[in-house]
């Protein structure tokens, strides 16, 4: 599976370290070019190795990836000394089914009408790149285009 | 003291949680248009709310930053489920008594030749706006020009 992204070396222990850190910040570029972060509820990857959010279609956010796709996420657990940082690109994916798929109750903090909300949309993440520190060294990987 | 932004209302909130989040995830926008993010150790505010890190003055980012100034900083603690989010503009500053002022010898990892090493020099951040969530709602506020 040439595009498997878990399968990668190295990769395998990047997405196992996000496994365990549930929320990532998500900085998108604003239309005057100030980058702009915010708490995410991350889900598993999937079998490609792309990453799904939930978002309110109306949300800046999905005016901000529509103009500039370029994401980057962070996620950091202090207690465990864990560091991940993934660029990539976004796509805003209006699929019924995954939502479904995806949903799991946590999300009603944020979509109180739950999974049948028609303002939900996801975000879709591609990976490009990605790094960790687990330590105070640092593991740089390519997660693109292999 | 029309800069301090500390004296802010909602800003000394803000202040406070980074605080007790002693690293930030830094990111920055690289030449091909990609967001690059990595953590660095955060000082705390100056009195005029600016922040301060260390780097090597030879690293990426460095080069990152002299082309393009802008930078999110992120900051997560998910165990006391606090985030937040500084979106500003970086300065390389090269200052040696300002580095010795705010040295600790936790910076030893990442620079072991200590305080007078004469490739550290510092990224001062002046945010423009904040963002926390201490919980699931958010405050939003701008940090500038007031
Ligand atoms: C907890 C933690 C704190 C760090 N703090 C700093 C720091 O204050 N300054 C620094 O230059 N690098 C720090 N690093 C290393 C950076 O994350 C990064 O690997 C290094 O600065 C090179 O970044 P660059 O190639 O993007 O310029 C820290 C790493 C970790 C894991």
């Amino acid at each position: 599976m040439a595009h498997d992204h878990t399968q990668h070396e190295g990769a395998a222990k990047l997405y196992e370290l996000i496994k365990d850190i549930k929320v990532a910040m998500m900085t998108t570029i604003e239309p005057d070019g100030t980058l702009h972060s915010r708490p995410m509820w991350n889900h598993s990857a999937d079998s490609s190795g792309d990453l799904w959010f939930f978002t309110r279609e109306r949300a800046p956010k999905v005016r901000e990836l529509s103009r500039d796709a370029q994401v980057n996420l962070g996620f950091a657990d202090p207690s465990g000394q864990n560091y991940v940082s993934i660029s990539g690109t976004a796509e805003i994916v209006r699929d019924q089914s995954k939502v479904k798929e995806l949903w799991s109750e946590g999300l009603r903090t944020w979509f109180p009408k739950g999974p049948d909300d028609p303002d939900i949309a996801l975000i879709r993440i591609h990976p490009a790149g990605g790094e960790y520190w687990d330590g105070p060294s640092r593991s740089v990987m390519q997660l693109y285009g292999y």
